[in-house]
């Protein structure tokens, strides 16, 4: 498979919904496989609050860590890169060498910190555009994206449904509930506690691991639903049979969430991971119009994906995203998987959306016409 | 209601799970009520681990407070204070003053901290039986508690269940799921984390209040239901219709979690907290026997309460309990309430338990016969 490892300088001022903007932003990215002379070919994969470009094949950075979708793309797999010239950018304000808080400041040369400007989804897909413009991309093959990346996905079909030739929605709705705004709220507060964090200005220091390990580990108690961790752990003992009679780790839970949080604080930018969490809390696709008018001009197909474990984006509120895609005249899947992982399913349990993934990118529409209710109803299906 | 307010002092020594003892340990406890000649009347509330002994009435020391079950326990209410004579006490190591690791050590002095032993529900469980003996209560009316308070009703039955008239287990379980472990796991860490927290030894100092402050607003994304969170708060924003593009609070939800916070920090000893969470993650009535053989002199009617929405103690672990206690000759009853206020509705949503309590502790069955299935069925039935 071709990789393709690059950052492009979007020349000129990216005018963000804050009122702010930045001039000549950098915007990393990853491309597997190679595109067709138009570059029609071209799919772009959305990425989720804890990852990066990096979505597919080895990492150098990573020393061999494999990208956080490597079980979707790549040659002969679901998206793929044999056909497809897979595109994968770090958004906005994210930690794989996009510009973000870590970036200097022009005025000071040092990094802004807590000083860079909010970004939202919308500025996430605003520069997502000017980097297809610079890539020669006039219109994607599809758009694909789940958490994060879902809400990227819909926020392409609001800004520019003329380039979406088939979206893919995973795990997302037109909205973050109160729930997911307290969990963001309460993860921030454990980085901030952290005195390695100094108000964000760890740069040059120790950065603040141990509130970046907290706060992955709080976020562990909801990705994995609380029977997957049963079925896993129990009361399993690391201790062997006895129990210590102390606060030191004597069960195999414990010693999974301490794994958890320690590859968290190595890979991700603190501050970055404060700002991509602020702007998921601000996704509301329906605060400034209906939703009827935000869709008004789409009519792309349109494939939404929620699993009936995930909690965090549950399949009643991607529902909530069927019934204006079809009023605008788009054709909507809706498929609700079954998996133990919850919210974290469509990267950690592949196997149930592969198929319908393959055929949906290829098609338009996804795997079986049995096991489906297409456009016009407003019932979701089960795959 | 005749309040009293006493602290009990053990004498000798009381021998604990972990091989250590405490020597005259304290008890603090509260009565409200007044005892018949006998002491028959008595009933037993046992507290959960945010709360204390103060469970009714208005306590000189928090300033107007009412006690965190006021609304059961009082003349004419469901626990009749003008008939029974009602006793909470705190829990061995826990902040309402019974000895715990804010207590002076002999050897030194000074404050255990995280020197004091490791109790467990069994131990808190064996105090409160030294404490009965000591305030003349052979037998109790009922033995009543949800949560950390549910695990002290089960031990009461494992260990005497002669001294049990009738017993009241609401949204607790055999043992502590590996889900529960986690989440005491996480919120330890945040405590540990704070700075201030100093390894435990912050008495005479400023308290880990940063830290309890997190562990609770951690706590709060548990007890309320997403559901509950959605309907009271959804999107709405506190700083009006404009956003701040920043990161203060700008959504209503999120001045909740401020407020959720900051009252139990002031409240609960940050070590005590830390030693109750270990307490419940110990927990375990079927680790050295089974369930059969530790309820098998149990023959006092026990009303098990669950709620549907409550993912913490889910009926499902509840019912686990029904069919060994049948098993011993125990009758049975188990409710599964709905309520939106998940496993803090016996606290905060008291109306659908108050009849149900109120008639079981006067007749030892459950309110009315339609409404069960009562002994001998394995089946649980929806108040």
């Amino acid at each position: 498979m071709r990789i393709e490892r690059g950052v492009q300088r979007l020349v000129g001022a990216l005018e963000l919904d804050c009122g702010r903007q930045l001039l000549n932003p950098r915007i990393a990215y990853e491309a597997y496989g190679s595109p067709n002379p138009d570059a029609s070919n071209a799919v772009l994969v959305c990425h989720g609050l804890t990852t990066t470009q990096h979505a597919a094949g080895l990492s150098p950075v990573d020393a061999g860590r494999a990208g956080w979708w490597d079980t979707a793309i790549g040659p002969g797999k679901a998206i793929d890169t044999s056909r497809y010239w897979v595109v994968c950018s770090n958004v906005l304000g994210g930690f794989g060498g996009s510009t973000g808080p870590g970036t200097p400041e022009p005025t000071t040369g040092r990094p802004y910190g807590m000083r860079f400007p909010l970004v939202t989804v919308a500025d996430m897909v605003r520069a997502q555009r000017r980097l297809a413009d610079t890539l020669g991309i006039a219109r994607f093959r599809a758009v694909v994206g789940g958490c994060l990346g879902g809400f990227q996905v819909l926020e392409w079909l609001r800004q520019a449904p003329a380039r979406v030739g088939a979206a893919v929605v995973i795990s997302a709705g037109p909205w973050v509930s109160a729930h997911t705004i307290a969990l963001w709220r309460v993860l921030s507060e454990a980085i901030r506690m952290d005195p390695a964090w100094r108000d964000g200005d760890y740069y040059g220091h120790a950065p603040p691991s141990a509130g970046m390990r907290l706060a992955t580990r709080v976020g562990a108690l909801f990705w994995m639903t609380r029977g997957e961790m049963e079925r896993r752990f129990a009361r399993r003992r690391v201790s062997g049979p006895g129990l210590s009679y102390g606060f030191d780790r004597d069960f195999e839970v414990e010693a999974f969430l301490g794994r958890v949080g320690t590859g968290a604080a190595e890979r991700i930018d603190a501050n970055s991971f404060l700002y991509l969490m602020r702007a998921m809390s601000y996704f509301d696709l329906g605060r400034e119009a209906g939703l009827d008018r935000v869709f008004k001009d789409v009519d792309c197909p349109v494939l939404l994906v929620s699993y009936a474990s995930d909690w965090r984006y549950p399949p009643e509120e991607t529902a909530l995203l069927a019934r204006p895609l079809r009023a605008a005249g788009s054709t909507v899947w809706h498929h609700v998987l079954d998996s133990p992982f919850g919210h974290g399913a469509f990267v950690y349990d592949f196997k149930g959306l592969g198929p319908l993934l393959r055929v949906f990118i290829e098609d338009g529409a996804p795997a079986t016409a049995a096991s489906l209710s297409a456009g016009g109803s407003a019932s979701s299906s089960r795959g």
